[in-house]
């Protein structure tokens, strides 16, 4: 049960449940001597914060973030980091009834099997949505590092139910990710995406999606094989999202269609540097960076919370009944969730360069 | 670069290099009182080995596993179980040129990078899937483990290039899958599969695919969330099989299309226990197993090595080159990547049944 | 740098500085369905807490506990344990100087260098004793576990300077250790302990001293050979406390003058089961609890910080001074550290208990 | 039971036991660009080599070392090293019957209750000293490593029995330690040693004694606070050497009985750089190396293998019996512990070292 940290060299150590009094995170392993505020944590939990559009859930939570320790005279002093935000517009009255009927596609199930029925059930307790403010959280921080290391992280949408977005370049995705609501970089879909979720809304119903994330800058050498690939380690991180189902790289799951000719990317000599032509790769070969962006694509399932009417069971009486779920929902996570996927990658980033030595446990006065 | 172990209660390490003296694996956290012998696990590295089939490559592996240490008298101890494949067949001469002309698609190239230029290159080193003959001897502990518990361990191919398999039972599964040299459970589609590997083959070119694997019997309590899911531990361990870019769960990517209300598995009771009616999560809820089986999909590329001439670098000329592979090389991987998927699936089973004690630490006299 | 956290199965995380905000850890692993509460956390901290004596430091922490997270309804959900104790009374002005002149003995010099000069340099900051405050609390929910299988881990002191307690047995222990200032359970010598503290205070000086711990009850089996033994899991979680630069167990370095005939423990049967007639093993043979008691010894250093002159360097001018250290500190920090002690070791008995499956992962609900 | 690995970035992997096939060691994480030999491993083997001296047990091993992988033309390539010794000169039979009726001071009984009756009893199984020949040789790995760094590790024996040795500088060290068959650098008390060895030995006895161990050249900032501190380490790699029973570090247990004033090592200027006048830290402060060279002692039981007739039970029976031990038994391992201790500390000085970035993941050509 001891898993509620990740990372060996940059460690997010995760606490807090949905309707109890915070949510947080502690890093460890942040080196010293990185300018830090609350200012720059909280622009990144705005960006995940629900209430925002016509199409999040209406539960409006400030998430303000306060930083408690690991900090002094704004710089980061070695010491981990501990991040909080505090359950405000709580009410748990709506979750009474799901003790004793989970509900379909939750972890209500599971969480009170595996805990005995001792599991906090309310607003899904860790197995919520909201327990990823702290991994934005700690997101925010491997993105102030990945910064001086000249790398960037964009995650943006690509799919929504069946609309599929084109392909887009990076200065596109950093040029339009946040212009629509649904965090799509190909601004003739995005309408349509929006549509495809206010239909669904409209009919008590939900949608999933997928998301593409690109890291640019990230130097070679990164993942340490055989084990500890980039692939792999990234994959596990994102696999603590909820709803997150499926996770590949570079051509993934469209690449085992294809011949090899036409799947391997040709090496070239760029500006003086070792390149691949393409990147079916997704930057990754061996397990390890090879200086090509990285991409991944990362399905989101459906919000499983919806309106309609549901068969499940009551575990006290062993019987089958229905369940309606009340209350706020987004009708689809994929719009909230990409600045999750930008922190989880961003997390395993700063972890692998640490642990290459191309972060050092000390940084330099320089920064201030 | 510590890397080369993964599982924290059933932890397996994996050493050698595919044109060095051997591959081998060390198994800690095997429980003591395993009935194991050579036998068992020679009949996984069996399945897995080369040169099998027409459509594998040529080179002969005799592949013959000893038991170094972790047994007394047939039986497993509690201590460290070393396992070793001897190389015998190996021409490192053909390798000779890629020192300095990283083949695309290959980790030469990262490897070199990564590790100074001191890395074995012969034969791809730890990066060649020979490297997963290891994988195998440990997935064949991890198996003998799972029968204790009930739990059967399959996986099939259910794509071969653009040739996709109908949906298969796990009687099916168990029945068909080595039936057929592309171990397709679907024997409508195996010879379209097989005929689409041997054209690939006539060309000088490879194919990729997709894998399913099915754990039946799974208990539900499995998994440690946040991070420690259960998808998030299986996906990161398939990822260390050189050519996997891709792993989803239940409906995957394909799910992110549908409606929650399609797409939400209804809890029934079954024989007095609560089940889902359809499996769509794949059996895993919040990361966590729901006693339905778990099912994931594999996405293997193309094979790298291909005899059509391709592109490439002189890494100390800094110049463009053209490179022409050699040798034997399987024109596609996947059948021979069954076995090494069931591995690692069965790997991280045994693992979390360890962790939430459902594996005791010694085993009762009972087995022999 | 990512050291902050301790154990496998029940894990520790500490944060929090002296005169940060707050000291705090988290508790990950803590089996659900346990009832617990501030208050007996509380209890364990008061035993912790300075000023409460004539030969304590006059700093006067109210120590006040807050647990924000992983309970509902008093009992423990599985989920992580937030537990922190905000830090009131903090005069950081008394520690400008340390800043650049290192004091003789404390960590000032070695945290500036390591973290390049931007650590918390404030009371120690994460190097003060009073981080132990959180080791304290996560030992007040292990020592509840410990409950359940019959374990009882005392400490005592058992040497002030050069004044040496005679044996106590468990009972004396358990009767007479809150029963004086210095926790000495041999009352003929606890006065001379206090004098030997009261004269170092009048000199301005400090002293240091050693402390047992007795765990009674550990079940047989405890222990990972060959590296996870429970001497060094024990051992490496007891160096986590400032001051302490020793750990023996059983007769130890005493031991080590003997001869194998007579610090051999005899095995008899003792009401049906093995027991030794003597216990110089201090209850681990090969790494492995063997159903005796277990009993170690810790060497505790004299309180670094002295009213008295030393010499020491300005960092910045790289040249000789001397300083001398205002405030309140413990002249001995010997009775402080004993429940200290006590928290470190039943932390690690916890631990080991659940990898050994002697605990469960979700406690019945018989508790209540 | 998964406790055969030990360290973060180097991380050595034992297995074998004492009387089968072989005793081994994976070393995962050293640095690639190492020019390596069994030559220099074997150096090491042969100093803890038995049956050298008429001081210690005559089973005459040969211990010829085998480098399996992780080397290419003589350099390590950053894969992980397997070195194996076959265990030859093998007599089990005078091992039958410690199976029923464990060994007073040996791990027999707790094996055998640990792991159901499973264990391998034989010649003590895991338990033996003949596991750390696998310690060895990893730390001549780690030995060649800390030469780049010139970080020199010497032990010697300070005590045997009631002979202690008196101070020796660490020029006395290097250039006595190998002089006599104790290994004690004060060439004064080092016959002394020997007679109270042999002593013991005829009158079927054993004995204990003290090691000291000095690191010199340790640069400052090693160590990761607060758990992962230099002392808690380096004591949990001692304490799996057999028959260690204390740790102390700089005047450790002696230090308890002192001031403050008297213990505090004053900071000074020397050639342009911060130390300290005396060394009663043992060269760490608050868990981090302060430059100075690190000294610890070790605790060493007397062996429990005696002819002498002994106390023990019949686990069958469950009734008292009586024992005595033939065979070949070093009357005092600590001569031999000598070679383990220097393994054990330079193992943790490399895994630090890499941890802080002081050792890079790929040497430069340079070392050839």
């Amino acid at each position: 049960m001891t898993a509620n940290s990740i990372g060996e060299r940059f460690r997010i150590t995760s606490f807090g449940e949905s309707h109890g009094r915070l949510v947080g995170v502690i890093v460890d392993g942040c080196p010293a001597g990185l300018l830090l505020s609350e200012k720059e944590v909280q622009a990144e939990l705005d960006r995940r914060r629900p209430g925002m559009t016509s199409i999040s859930t209406q539960r409006r939570e400030e998430d303000r973030v306060e930083i408690l320790s690991g900090l002094l005279r704004g710089f980061t002093t070695g010491a981990p980091i501990c991040m909080m935000v505090w359950n405000r517009e709580v009410d748990s009255s709506a979750y009474d009834r799901i003790r004793d009927t989970p509900r379909p596609g939750h972890a209500d199930f599971t969480s009170w099997l595996k805990y005995g029925g001792f599991n906090d059930y309310r607003g899904g307790g860790r197995s919520s949505g909201r327990i990823t403010a702290g991994f934005v959280a700690a997101g925010a921080v491997a993105k102030r590092l990945l910064v001086r290391l000249g790398i960037r992280v964009l995650a943006h949408t690509v799919q929504i139910g069946e609309v599929k977005a084109g392909d887009a370049s990076i200065d596109e995705i950093e040029r339009n990710l946040e212009k629509n609501s649904v965090r799509c970089a190909d601004l003739a879909v995005a309408e349509a995406m929006e549509e495809e979720i206010r239909r669904a809304m409209r009919e008590g119903d939900s949608v999933g999606g997928v998301i593409q994330c690109v890291a640019s800058g990230v130097p070679a050498g990164l993942g340490e094989p055989v084990f500890d690939t980039l692939e792999g380690d990234i994959a596990k991180a994102l696999f603590a999202i909820p709803a997150v189902k499926g996770v590949d790289f570079g051509s993934g799951f469209e690449g085992a269609r294809l011949r090899g000719s036409r799947n391997n990317d040709p090496f070239i000599i760029s500006e003086g540097r070792v390149r691949t032509l393409t990147n079916n790769a997704g930057g990754i070969l061996g397990g390890i960076s090879n200086g090509m962006p990285i991409t991944c694509r990362v399905a989101i399932k459906p919000t499983p919370s919806i309106s309609l009417p549901q068969r499940t069971v009551n575990l006290k009486t062993m019987s089958e009944t229905q369940i309606t779920i009340h209350g706020r929902h987004d009708p689809c996570v994929v719009p909230r969730a990409i600045p999750v996927v930008e922190a989880m990658v961003s997390i395993v980033l700063v972890d692998h360069s640490l642990r290459m030595g191309v972060l050092p446990v000390a940084l330099r006065r320089a920064e201030g």
